[in-house]
């Protein structure tokens, strides 16, 4: 029951900051090509960040599909993911207005650093709630794709600076590093409910 | 359980873009039927995308409860629409304020086109997970509405520059074509429930 | 579990609704009782849209509570429903910001007019669904409150032009008549839960 | 059933009102330090506002989650609450765009008290139907939390006038207060579900 109220609370917030960010591709005067033109690094900076709240909602959904069971703890940890998620469409807005200029770009990469660690730190409050012989524990491991995006992200942040293009790329690559769902969780688990 | 999620965030990603659409019914500075005027176009604009989300999310709803379950690949077919559908209400904004002009109507249909695209690709890949022997892919069948609706929305783009009021009224056809619930799933799902 | 999914739709909706509403209320430039004074207005057409709004809500809950189950037409009829209620956040703000100007209010109340009339026509789908003996045809009855609504904003509407401030004390009265829950649907169907 | 419907509402409107106040944060044209700057006290009032809702988010959660059952009184209450909630992102813009002047920072203070004093009201609403015997009316007991947060943000409201950053202490301490989940209900209720 508290589950299903976190995980409806969650949706409702990243449904909300998808559909938002949407906001920012400011509706231009004109009627014609030129008019419009302006809008690309916004609207590509926007493909970037719907994709990047997709992978969230859907490692989100995975992970608590999993979970047995939250307290406290995990609806704290929930909320502190949200904040840092809260603030992708303002960190896009910024980085696509000012098409992909060398410190919006490495604000992004902080956000999404931020948002990276919130994760971590809710999968392990919720194994913590779990126990450590779970299925959720085994089916994280050593968690080599989080960490090797929160280093990724970190070093993404100073090369914004020297070759703003890299960062970008960083950001794509990381993207698509994700857009699998996640084999861990998918094969134990499935794994598990098919013996069930 | 997975399936559930997936309906609520669509859901609330296509209430918030419905409703959100509503804001580009900028406020007039004036009290008087001259201040009201001018959204005349842009409140047209607003009742086909209304009228279109709506379908979108009624035949959504239909799809869902006839799919027995969800996998990664759904859930990632359905982020892809809701990409498309969420960039509705700018098009639906840019069209109304620039009274129909040829670019921007081509432009709305480029939208309509792309999300009937990702909505046959997301029914595709239901079905993949269901099987072709399910009372789904019966339902659906050889699919000649959304066939007809994409090579619809594909020849009024060219016509909206010659005359653009032609494709206003493949737009206004089309939505008609869909108003009504779809009658294959509802007859064979609704008599496969009364069997039950 | 389509009737599940036709609240939560429906939730979402008004939910918008009800917090873009305070979108309007545009943060003053001033830190001074003169900055605040102007919102007065537009803060008072916004406590009579939100008590609006929830008062649909909540009918709509006890009525949809009551149903036993939805077809395509009461979803349509909901969707009619919530096109009218989603212009209540423009019709609000530009009577707000134009100090309940005639104009403005009598388009206010039209809008409360078709939203009160596509209540009653989403009443009569439920009703025609469920059938004429069903408990919900019962608890509605003659529907009086519903038809006196429709008489009140219908005389609302032209009194804006004669006498404004009229019409708002017919937009608080009706408002005011609806506060209380429905006691025909809570008696009738309260006494047959507890029957049961 | 109906107790489902009001969370899935109230935590619709609590996810609007904490991400549309992140649009208050208006991008700025500069790409540089200079640029982000001015936004550091409209930031730092979101974040304050944030954990507000979060911990309202939190706390309703957990007393719906001890109610038993609700009816048109707590149907009422609660949108009471939703209300002054709805007052928050214009509240804390204001208090953030004037860099915490005394009147609005007062007037933050003044929807907090409010919003407390609703909160309040609605858990007598949920107490009075769930019977005085029940475990949520020993789980609340007193109240002192309650009530202490009422005359805190009742003190911070003059204070403001006299020196602001008192009044900013108070509204910080008071999250503080209330950042750990109820003891009171988590304790009595986690045992009561302990022991069924």
């Amino acid at each position: 029951m508290s589950k299903t109220r976190l995980e409806a609370f969650s949706d409702g917030v990243i449904a909300i900051l998808i559909t938002i960010m949407v906001l920012e591709l400011k509706v231009p005067h004109g009627a014609d090509w030129g008019a419009l033109a302006p809008l690309f690094p916004v609207f590509t900076a926007y493909v970037l960040s719907f994709v990047y709240l997709g992978i969230y909602w859907n490692n989100h959904h995975h992970m608590l599909h999993a979970a047995a069971r939250v307290d406290g703890r995990v609806l704290w940890a929930n909320l502190h993911l949200l904040f840092w998620l809260s603030l992708i469409p303002f960190a896009t807005a910024w980085m696509g207005e000012n098409h992909f200029a060398p410190l919006p770009t490495a604000l992004y990469g902080a956000i999404l650093l931020l948002a990276a660690i919130a994760y971590y730190v809710l999968a392990r409050a919720i194994i913590a709630g779990e126990g450590p012989g779970s299925r959720l524990a085994a089916a994280f491991g050593r968690d080599w794709k989080g960490k090797a995006s929160i280093g990724l992200y970190a070093a993404a942040i100073p090369l914004a600076f020297v070759r703003e293009w890299i960062a970008d790329l960083i950001y794509a690559g990381v993207a698509l590093l994700w857009l699998v769902p996640d084999p861990r969780i998918e094969a134990r688990l499935g794994g598990g409910r098919g013996g069930t």
